[in-house]
């Protein structure tokens, strides 16, 4: 298959790879040019723009940093929409908020074509594995298209409704999961302080009601979780600025939906202020620190 | 076994039926006469005091509202502590501040008593059942002792450490309860605001980062779980003023501590608006009402 | 003086009837025919686009609902920009986000045109009364030539700096504003409920270090202060809509510049409960009713 | 007068010393024996109890950490209830929670002791300077006693209503407090971070809605207020950890009184979490590090 490939970062990358992998003929766009030779050399054509790239292709695919990005990749003169042939299944991967991914499938579907968005969980860990999951708000039809593509880069690929509904579904379960952190964060935190043994505490959590991932999987303090990134300085995993991307997107589309998100909005306070002490760069459960006295 | 049961409200009724079930011979003690002719008529011996009751017996239980009851049932005139024989062992079921646990197990102590404390999960439900979850705080050797006879009426016995860590264990569990139940409202509330479906948002939530109790087996959206109070409008399950009960103790637990715990003492405060607004006889799932618009 | 006057909704027609009363000549613009039509009777000219308007005018002067309309209004077209003559004055009395502020400001240096921001604070009846405060972001000369123009509009003319700092001055007020307020319903409320006199209340925190204008101005207690929105049902006022739009521009704005906004966050996702409970009609002191047991 | 006072710390010593210098005769108790033999230097008579000091004299003054100390100090076997005359005017000035002054005035009045509270604000200095702010809860005829002994000591002494009533003010105004510093914090960060010149910001809040004590007053950024803390490194002032206490007995109080406080738990949250960091023995205004980006 003939697929576009736009967007080439740190998670588009090892997605693309994986589809060269699988055996499709890739038309790739970016703005990094080693990227972009690193790609060649595995197989794939260098466009010379977005609107070349869907030109060529039978299939869109796009991995972009925020929304600004997607709307310029798609709606500028070179753009994608500009290219694209009507009837040519498109997706967009990158995490942005639910009103652009509709603004941009709409504009998508007067040039006619159906354009789906497909945000991701699984971080460049799972881009590179072929691990990945899907959140994809699409038609029935265009979701039966692209399963099989998505499943070459992912593991699970879940059909969440209509456009715009795969980004919601991801910015609302990590609104839940930047907040369970925290709870866990001060759970564990004032059991220790009043003098329970910290792996015993998580063992009694995790088989009761405060059961959650970022106990069970992910717990932020060290030496309850072999596997979590507490047992290694909080490097790896999944990044506090990136959480802080995500609640960000959550609370403004709760704005717009006037909506409240009271413990998301706070979450999302705390996060900034632990980037604002320089702890962006660590893993999100790395939240735990601030509810620790310095040694 | 003889054993005193000081405390037969809600809790402590069901419990002590379940002993003279199993055999034991009870020595009981309640300030509200009709429940202790009802346990009378069971078999149970009704005493004049704790004091009293503790005297007669090989083990002394008590089940009691709060900490001032606590102190007041073990350390007056006419308390246990007056009349149980050295060497009795003796447990605390309430659900009190860790301290207080400390200092009446001290106080046992110097009368050569070893007393636990134990505060339970599972409600009066559990309770009849005979299915709660006991978290007790006792030395290796109480521990041992008190196993059998909780297993009498409870499924799960959990050993979380020295005198104190049973309370400890229970807030710090329902301080993360208590602000995942609010996190889970906040995701689903914002995703039927964004105009997911909320079947398949729980869906993708419980197979994802954000799987947890409140979310998979709790849900407070109507119409996700059948078996959540949220499908018969929020009556039975766990009520809000006692989850507020028990993030007083929490954050009273984290002040004396000089732990800060900020979305718990958040968490806190939205309950106790809940209860202002007349609905702190719901279940605590009903939060979730805070977050939707009236019909 | 002729002056291009764009946008004459609440805000803006009262503004434009003070700018005529004065003497100058108006060239008007607004999508709603009858305000044209009531304000063309006074003298004002009608023109056909933005562009037309500023083409025929010495000075800009523009009062949108939000950034979106500021920049279409600019940067259309038939946008202020296509029309104005290069050195015209210019000047945007929005409620909007600094960056945009700058963003447009910086379209127009461009063209030759130097444009401040000036947000105003006194409501709809400050702007008839001509009593304004403006918060004024410009270059010195710039804030020469506005000040006596704007005198004609509003009492206090303040310098804020260059281009943006009105908006951010307007913002960063309303931040501690809408804490403010919640501050003072929170400490009125639990005198209240502990049983002091909450006029006593008052007189001590207004001669103490809780003093500040939510509480000696504005209180949100009924009874207290004669003046207030709480003497008269919460109607009039400083809309609570109107503090979450405000409050929404600040925690936006804090986002974009990385800076924690811990209480500012909680304050917005309060009046957006408020809101959501149907009361986002009334003034933001209302906000109190959320702390008091419904009679 | 002949009156006992019982706590001689950082503020009851310098109380004292301006009573003896009024020209009363004082009769003395306190643990340290140092500051009780710098005092009889003075001219105060050393007592061996509470309950003696309170024998000898006309009146009974207390100055004491906390309500436990209140507690025992009248009521222990030694304590002024067992040795102070029926119809002797008491008062204390500790700061406690209303309910603990209530109850101790409720055992006076057993012994027809008129016993009111009357907590302090003004600190150390105030102390010193004889320019301490009295809340005083009390009967029309105690305040009618107490007063011109307080103004020996004190500027200000207001009466806020029945005993308990001191407390309520004291504690009511000092939640609003601990928000509005919060408050001034985020706005005058805010604004840096967008770029407006802090002096300018905090003049323009200072004659807008924002304004309040700790902006015009107290103003935590560096540089606003000459006679801030905050131009001294955050040394004298009012603590941090005295914060911490005062927003420790509001929000207990509010427990008690179920009342959400939402703000203020969160303000008392962040002081912990200063505190956690290290800087509890700063001024309170030294919040606002937790908002700045350290050099």
């Amino acid at each position: 298959m003939r697929i576009a490939f736009i967007g080439l970062g740190n998670m588009g990358a090892p997605m693309a790879r994986n589809l060269i992998k699988a055996g499709h003929q890739l038309n790739l766009f970016d703005l990094n040019k080693t990227v972009l030779a690193e790609l060649a050399e595995l197989g794939g054509q260098i466009s010379a723009s977005p609107k070349d790239a869907a030109a060529a292709s039978e299939l869109v695919i796009t991995m972009l940093p925020a929304a600004a990005h997607v709307r310029s990749v798609y709606l500028n003169e070179d753009g994608v929409l500009a290219g694209v042939k009507p009837g040519t299944p498109t997706v967009d991967c990158s995490t942005i908020d639910p009103q652009t991914a509709r603004d941009v499938s709409k504009a998508a579907a007067a040039k006619g074509v159906d354009m789906g968005d497909a945000p991701v969980s699984g971080g460049t860990g799972g881009a590179a594995a072929g691990t990945l999951t899907f959140m994809v708000g699409a038609s029935a039809e265009l979701f039966a298209t692209l399963e099989p593509v998505l499943k070459q880069m992912g593991r699970n690929i879940v059909h969440c409704g209509e456009v715009g509904t795969g980004q919601i579904a991801k910015i609302c379960n990590n609104l839940l999961l930047g907040i369970s952190m925290i709870g866990v964060s001060e759970a564990m935190a004032l059991g220790n302080a009043l003098g329970i043994d910290t792996k015993v505490l998580a063992g009694i959590i995790n088989s009761s009601t405060g059961r959650c991932w970022s106990s069970d999987t992910y717990n932020p303090w060290p030496g309850v979780i072999d596997s979590a990134p507490a047992a290694r300085g909080y490097t790896g995993g999944f990044g506090a600025e990136l959480m802080l991307k995500d609640l960000g997107l959550a609370t403004e589309a709760a704005r717009q939906a006037h909506q409240p998100v009271i413990l998301g909005a706070v979450a999302q306070q705390l996060y900034q202020a632990m980037s604002l002490r320089g702890e962006g760069g660590k893993d999100f459960s790395a939240i735990v620190e601030g509810y620790r006295k310095k040694d």
